[in-house]
């Protein structure tokens, strides 16, 4: 049994800053003998809020998957959404790999009957239930609710302005919706779930934490992502015009 | 951070030779710090195999729950079914419960596309796809497969014998059913995980280390079950003729 | 073909009130030849509301249903819940057992499109939301509304003020959610059906007499419960510190 | 209380040998007092196997249910389909009308875990589906199996090759999908339903035998369809060319 | 290819201002080649607001069908309805046939992620969601939205205010529900679209237009109803007092 | 009115050899006035199998919407998967954009009453169950089947062995699934449609031609793509070293 797991928090935006605050938490929440490293993709957009961005994002990001895989016991894809890179790096690798949007919400079906997500942009509202859908956790989701404010304009806020929007949406969702749990649904919020869960009287989740305790499991249990159908490695084929470290995902059969 | 958490483990049945299984894999899987305990009560079935059984076993099980609450930070049900003590132990307690059940099939969601349960007898398919809908997850299971035997039937059998009829339950499961995990639906499969994993080319999942698991991280996060809503503490009520221990659980508010 | 049904009514908590109200409205809708009789366990909680009281009340419930057995043509379980004890009388008996909350619901969707379930406090909206999704009738539920105050709270007010409140209620799932079909889900508001429906222009159901109904049909046709699969009688086992007559519920196969 | 029912068969195919077996039927299981008459339109198909055959029948039938709504208390529609004239039907009367494929759907759902429908040729399986999933029970349904026989084929069959051939379809419904409870799909099997119960060792359930025990309930009940919503009368308007009896339908506000 | 569709758009009211409107439109809309043209019943209700209109209007307009299926080449059935007309001409011709209620919904799919359906009186909302469901595209319908008053007293009142109550309604769905697209509900509406698509800033469809131009498409690729299963030609079988044209739709295997 | 539609057909992988047999059944089945074009990325994997593939082929299928936008009046995606990039460019652009595979899904439940999608190798089953769900489909999906080859392997067999392959796979959906209508789920299998129409006696729809009428049928209505909400162009932010291209699709707000 592997007690000492070493785990990669890839932060698919490129914007440094949300990469130390992410390697700060996992580090204060990590176990006894796990090693937590953050890093983040020099090409692609400054934050993620549209499947455009996402796919921007995806090549630098799955080039630091195909890097790093050998070395590392498990993978963070540290971005609040259904981010397609989470289904591509199952198929490369054989370490597990867990979106921080999926932790929040199995940990929370843990927790309490329905959960809420707080999000920031409207636009978020369809993209993570289309993600509600995909988990198959429909019927556990009591609400997905917005802010209103894209993330960037989150961050020009002070800190007890963006405190008491967030808090007022998780507020509602639990009084209004029925939720048990809140999820919440952007980076921007990391750092704020104990004083939520104080404040709500609720449990309050913060996705790396989540996604950090659900991998250091794995990795102490010795599981590993299913090679057997959905996630089997891709069949081999030409790239043309891509990095060479894009062909070595496939194997050697090469056709 | 509570990195020492001590989690019991409760099996609700009363067979002490199980109970001691479960310690003895829980001891081997725990992470550094983590002390874990198994129990089982004194009074109910000595096998869990319908919701008669289930019925029988609750006010014990629960009494353990209650005399064990103030001194421990979190409890597993090893009871492989959706048992009703999980969440009345989650109303009555405000520390973290997880069923083996749920534990299997939500951490097969973050390895596989689709899980399959293998089972005993057939009575157990309809209960199990009942806790599959009841947890919100039937988009994400492939099938519940029986080996047509009873619980106490196939602990009769040779382990070679066992082995191979679930291998081959499972086999089906993975290459009929598209499963991409095996969750194991029954105490009595305790232990062969690993070697099915190896033998199928796919995980295959004991319920009672990855419930040991998602505690462990739960504790260590300092996350409990919500109280706001469908676990609130019961309204407080006279109970007649009932060991005194459980109007306890009410609190001090008595009507 | 059996015109003459002898059925129990078996109220789940120790309060003998309610089993004598049951008993009233029972006697008074029974078909020409039908024997109604109303009973209660001695021991167990004074009120349901948690699946902690569903658990508690449960031994002494199923006690009764085997001491009746043999003299009895049904069963009606008259609370409000998806009370576990129902599938466990089915596979204990060859009897017809039906719950007071399937019963309404049935019954609804064959007069409207469309049925809201009035509840006490809002505890119960979790419990009766998986109630009508165990049933597998969520596609046909317009709302599940709670009063907000707990049973016998509700009973400790005026029966004008009860009234108004549930009055107010189950106008608002009429108006608000569509609801077609009223279900009356707590035994407090039995005796007000008639009157409701009067007020509202929309019929409203009371449980009691929907299970009898369904019962009376079920004993004329000559059917009962399905032993083939779900329902089948458990496996013998050795049952631990329990009286002796929980043991005859498994037929003569002790392993 | 209504304990003297006078409840209406309506046949909506023109074969009145049909309309006396139902009748036949019914006079059997109706309760004590209960007073049951079979009646068939005189215009439109001698058999009903399509939504092409339903429309056809539809204008005749729902002449009867408006010559026959001021002298009886309830309708059956004795058409194995989600037949819309049941819908037409509890627009335009007071009474409850019940059709005998959702009596068997909600009474199976009383008796077992799972029901499957036993129909005749292949054509009514996405027939009975749709019906299955507007009934909203889609999840409590194992399977619509066919014999692959059109209805009047079947009815030149030996009735042993008959009854062999929807034991055979049945069986498999019970040992292969696992349903606990058979509903029959096709008034040529009226009258098989004991035999087959017998036989399966599982509840075998007759359409009209359903609607009928349902219809009484109700009416000893006093409640009838909702005309709050969904079944509110039509909105009254100018018919064209049609027989002035189905302009009663809509009330004196005629625009 | 053909690349001359002539197609016949049917209104199965007897309003024939109504039928001018729908050619009119269709005519301004037809690809180069298409011929349309625009038919009513002589007989039925002079608008559909019911199960019970839909029923009455629908032996005279499968009497069209029948007449004019061997010189059109596709049908639009002009009622937005889930109108059984639709699936009993499927049956009964070659010809492909599409309903304006499913033809905005699918077009809809492809233009947003949700759909809102924008009606007439409050009885439309649950046939219209019983649509959505038939149709299996729940998932993507933010909501159903009556106007509240019926199809005539909404003729009744001015252009301006019909316009502007029917504005209302779809913002609120665009708002409130999350609604991209809005399919306007009712014949009533139809030449409002482009008004309100510019007003509301998204797109508001019609159900003429957009069945017209499916039609087109399948006419063009060659591609027409399935008659492999569920629209089979339906068994042959003896009408009773029907014109005998009817019977011309079941071929020449009578029985 | 727009009746001179200008089409792109972006093929997302790099073999030209598949992009330009898309133009020619383009060409072929175009109406008279529209202009299509078909071409395909320079950068990528020569097939796409796999989300992997998928997201290597991203970004410069992206590029050729935002280089092509201001030319043409919609784009056709040829790939049959739910390829993100189709979201990615409806955020984009003010175009209708449509992929093949929801394309052929929703010609077909106009079809019919069930589809059934045949596909290559066995990852594509889980994949295209994705996008049946995402699509909101499921309840009209009869089955995904494969014929268990990738698609170069495919492309290595004569002509007449895929044929055999794919018509056996097509005949077991139709005939043990329930299928009406086959939806061919591979650009490999373009050019057989006509032919396993024929064979089969029903429908077999290929996934280009569908989506070219659909976008013909949108530019002459004059519809396209909900900006409202879902599809919202995404907010701006700074790239990081990506071409200066990429930046464009945001606008001028640039934060």
């Amino acid at each position: 049994m592997n007690r000492r797991p070493r785990i990669l928090l890839i932060n698919p935006n490129t914007t440094p800053g949300f990469t130390q605050r992410i390697q700060h938490i996992a580090a204060e929440y990590a176990a006894a003998g796990t090693i937590v490293e953050a890093v983040n993709p020099q090409q692609g957009p400054r934050a993620i809020e549209s499947i455009y961005d996402e796919l921007l994002s995806a090549p630098a990001t799955l080039e630091l998957v195909l890097q790093h895989a050998p070395h590392v016991d498990a993978f963070v894809i540290a971005c609040y959404s259904d981010h397609p890179v989470i289904y591509a790096a199952r198929e490369i690798t054989t370490k597990p790999v867990v979106g921080i949007a999926e932790a929040t919400m199995h940990m929370a079906c843990m927790l309490g009957h329905k959960f809420s997500v707080v999000t920031t942009n409207r636009q978020w509202e369809p993209l993570l239930w289309d993600a509600v859908h995909h988990y198959g956790l429909a019927a556990r989701c009591a609400s997905v609710r917005s802010t209103g404010l894209p993330v960037l304009a989150l961050e020009e806020k002070s800190e007890a302005e963006t405190y008491a929007l967030i808090h007022n949406i998780a507020q509602r969702a639990v009084e209004q919706d029925g939720a048990d749990v809140i999820c919440l649904g952007c980076a921007g919020m990391s750092g704020m779930d104990k004083r939520l869960t104080a404040d709500l009287s609720a449990p309050v989740l913060d996705g790396v934490i989540c996604a950090l305790k659900f991998l250091e499991g794995m990795v102490h249990y010795g599981i590993s992502t299913s090679k057997r159908l959905a996630y089997a490695k891709p069949e081999p084929k030409t790239l043309d015009n891509l990095p060479t470290i894009f062909a070595t995902a496939y194997g050697n059969k090469a056709r």
